[in-house]
């Protein structure tokens, strides 16, 4: 298998945010797709080992923030390569909170989605959630995860879906 | 909810190849993500009333071409705007025979995959399938959702997953 082919694949860069009964919390995503049109329903993949993916198990909900390319880059380190097990993410992070639930508000949208179904995976829990709210906030072009690699230089860390040894 | 949000999600541009029994068959699809990298996995949404969609659950198994920006419009116009149920739409399209499925040589890239899984949402199934062979083919850049939009001025049609009507 020729794995630069799946580098040919596209996606956007998307903070999750949720909650567990203390915090906020959340991850960097970028596998993440609309499903269906009506109702708008999403399907997002997270690791296991992501303290977000339980969170979500138990809350049964989460925001989705798209993150533009003038994004401050603060967030996806933050929010990217360290765990919201051993501190609050959000703690130095502008965000507000929508329906209960953490929006950067440096992103460019959000979308606010209640779980419907898990799909599990040997690695990855497959959400599929329903979005009851969404918005723009800001005239930013939604940063892709080509964007990421190729301008930014940035890396996958090894719960990525998408990571390539 | 502002739905102007929602074309904020990143995708790229796909043909998916099939067959049912007697032709080879397809349609264009954006919602595609990788959902776990050991064994690669991806998901795929595709509406009910594809003629792809039945295909696919009967024979287990798809392509998926990766589409560049240079890629001839005619395969947009063939495979996103008319049904297979209809005509060949192969016939007119270079393509070459990968795994007993369908690769247009005028991709960037190409995956094989087996169907593992499937979960049915009202109006389209979300296809889980096991990458088995992938190959990059020319250097051309993947073409994003939003290029097709913005550049090249492309609808969607009333099956896609991110349809606004």
């Amino acid at each position: 298998m020729d794995t630069s082919a799946l580098t040919k694949l596209s996606y956007g860069m998307y903070v999750i945010g949720t909650k567990d009964n203390e915090h906020f919390c959340g991850c960097i995503a970028n596998s993440l797709i609309q499903i269906t049109a009506e109702p708008v329903t999403i399907a997002l993949s997270i690791n296991h080992n992501n303290y977000t993916n339980e969170c979500i198990k138990n809350s049964k909900e989460f925001s989705i923030c798209v993150l533009g390319e003038k994004i401050n880059p603060l967030i996806i380190g933050t929010f990217g390569f360290r765990s919201a097990r051993d501190f609050n993410k959000f703690e130095n992070i502008k965000y507000e909170t929508i329906e209960g639930l953490p929006i950067c508000t440096d992103s460019c949208a959000y979308l606010i989605c209640k779980l419907i179904n898990v799909t599990e995976t040997n690695t990855h829990s497959i959400f599929i959630a329903e979005v009851t709210e969404s918005k723009t906030i800001k005239d930013d072009t939604p940063m892709t995860y080509s964007y990421y690699h190729n301008v930014i230089k940035g890396k996958s860390p090894k719960n990525a879906p998408t990571y390539i040894a």
